[in-house]
């Protein structure tokens, strides 16, 4: 479908912020290997789609009624999936789920951010921080990482120190960059915070660090933020939570729309939560094509940003979006994320098959060595 | 689950227009007959949900991979089936969905209300328009129905010219008093509006006259929303549309989360509509069930509210929270509205399946005769 027509929306009474914009989206292409939006490459195994299709016929799921309002059910997998993966105890009254991290993150805005209130993250980072930010009317202040994408406590410190943001944002493993931010960082940005501190730990799964679920009994004021659609290889079915203190949870329950999240997204995490050990094995087949990519790349007298997630920053180069057509021509979509700041030059690739892997090796191998 | 402690809330940095506020919702109660939020009593058929299921084994759903942003597939079933219901030949690129209509509509007032901007609408109605208006920022101004609850074209015309409403919101069939907004109040109200109006036809199915559809063509700010939870008996699945100009869907596009509706729901959405003969049956069971509780009620010495929904309104009683209360007792669950403003001593129910509706009109008929 074709990008909105300015012209004819400029004659309709939209807010004046979003006059001019395009809407948020990597090109969607078919057809082509699709290493662009950090998805996991191995779909559900049929034994969850079996369970699933199980489950739609059990006369319990009654989808003519209106689902659980407090997904008590799912937000009692998350926390044993979260606690037997970070080895934290943590109770459903601590985790709350939406349609994917997205909406969890606006919520917390919603509650916690909004007209007069600021946000601040360490940049470049998850380009949907600011546009969260943005749509819940609050004020985004975005303080630059080091040359190298890392964040210091110092540096971290100074800029909350000086712009005293209602809520923080750290996202480690960081998107783009694949940086991991030390705990000690984290917690560093919650002891002199004076409003909330959202660890958006999308990747962690792929990151061999600690979770900052480990801070959360000294920090009420930290929420960590998760997803199933990398690890669990469900970005079709978008199911974001995060964990926080039980209050942090009630004062989002204030702003979530009634019934957000239907009943079957809620079974299918479920389901997908009951299979964690299955679906969790992906993760290291990932994470070795991704070493097996650094390496690689490496190899081609390329840089890779260090990373810790299931993609990695490549570069630079000097015309990134010639690199990206001629990838592309050669049937691999990457991300071209040069034109955000502090990224010019860089390009961004996901892990995917040993297949689609070696497929985007000998693509980047040809377009370098021309 | 318990509602949030407030005093434990108030520690946290939440937004001041927040505190001491409750989450939206009725009453979650178990084991009785639930008559109290206007859902269809039928679940879906079988069929249905044997195609979902081998939808769910189908290779093209990817659950790894994100959805369709743009919902195309769907979108374009909707438009179908919406021409086909209005005889209003409406395309795609007119309509647009999101998880139930309060996403719907909360993207709208993201778009067109926000902070410095006015929604109007007229109560009582659907109390979640100034709860999402309130949740964008958006100013509310709610303007009394008459006594009867209806609304006429002077009434609503003089409102719109006093206050002049970025948003004019228009609920027919109106819930929670099922009471019809003639076509040609709605026309006078598009055409002296300076911003967006939105008719919010939730029930639309249910109700005899013809759609807000018929004046889009006419009336390029004119939004009229809908959702598959009454009629077509889906509230467990999330599923709220609009149709509109294609611009002012460009604009939603600008607000709404990317990925923000699930393949999973993207797809039962679509089988649903396919099978769009067989859901729509029960519309003219429930209807049936409705107009025997109309008489019924009427019998007991009652008042009912004209409607055209597929619940109503009955009373007046001194002690509305008392008959909810023995109702209750008697193992049926009717919604309390007498709370809100302009519904003191009035009671909602909604039309069950025939057993439903039997076990609530003999508990009625003992609570009123003891």
């Amino acid at each position: 479908m074709t990008e909105p027509s300015v012209s004819g929306r400029s004659e309709l009474p939209v807010r004046d912020d979003l006059r001019g914009k395009t809407p948020y989206g990597a090109p969607q292409i078919a057809d082509v290997i699709q290493l662009n939006v950090n998805e996991n490459p191995y779909p559900p195994p049929p034994a969850l789609l079996a369970d699933l299709q199980r489950a739609l016929g059990e006369p319990g799921l009654a989808l003519n009624r209106y689902p659980d309002r407090d997904a008590v059910q799912l937000r009692t997998s998350l926390a044993w999936y979260l606690s037997d993966r970070t080895g934290v105890a943590l109770s459903m009254e601590q985790l709350w789920a939406a349609n994917g991290s997205n909406e969890v993150l606006q919520q917390v805005l919603q509650a916690f951010g909004g007209p007069g209130r600021v946000a601040l993250g360490f940049e470049p980072s998850y380009s949907m921080h600011p546009i969260l930010a943005a749509g819940t009317g609050t004020q985004w202040v975005g303080v630059p990482r080091a040359a190298d994408f890392t964040l210091s406590a110092e540096a971290a410190v100074a800029a909350v120190q000086e712009h005293r943001p209602d809520v923080v944002f750290v996202t480690t493993p960081n998107n783009p960059t694949g940086t991991v931010t030390p705990l000690d960082v984290v917690a560093a940005v919650c002891e002199v915070a004076p409003g909330m501190v959202v660890v958006d730990e999308a990747y962690a799964e792929f990151a061999s660090g600690p979770s900052a679920t480990t801070l959360l009994a000294e920090h009420p004021r930290l929420i960590v933020s998760r997803t199933m659609s990398k690890a669990f290889a469900l970005a079709g079915a978008r199911v974001g939570y995060l964990a926080a203190s039980a209050d942090v949870v009630d004062a989002l329950r204030l702003v979530r729309l009634p019934y957000h999240l239907s009943a079957i997204t809620q079974v299918v995490a479920r389901i997908a939560l009951a299979r964690m050990t299955e679906l969790l094995e992906t993760v290291e087949w990932v994470k070795r094509q991704r070493d097996r990519m650094v390496t690689e790349i490496g190899q081609l007298g390329l840089t890779v940003v260090p990373t810790d997630a299931n993609f990695l920053l490549f570069g630079p180069f000097d015309e990134p979006a010639l690199v990206w057509q001629a990838l592309l021509d050669r049937g691999v979509l990457v991300r071209d994320v040069s034109s955000g700041a502090g990224l010019a030059g860089w390009l961004r690739v996901n892990a995917g098959t040993p297949a689609e892997t070696t497929a985007f090796l000998s693509a980047l191998e040809e377009v370098v060595k021309r």
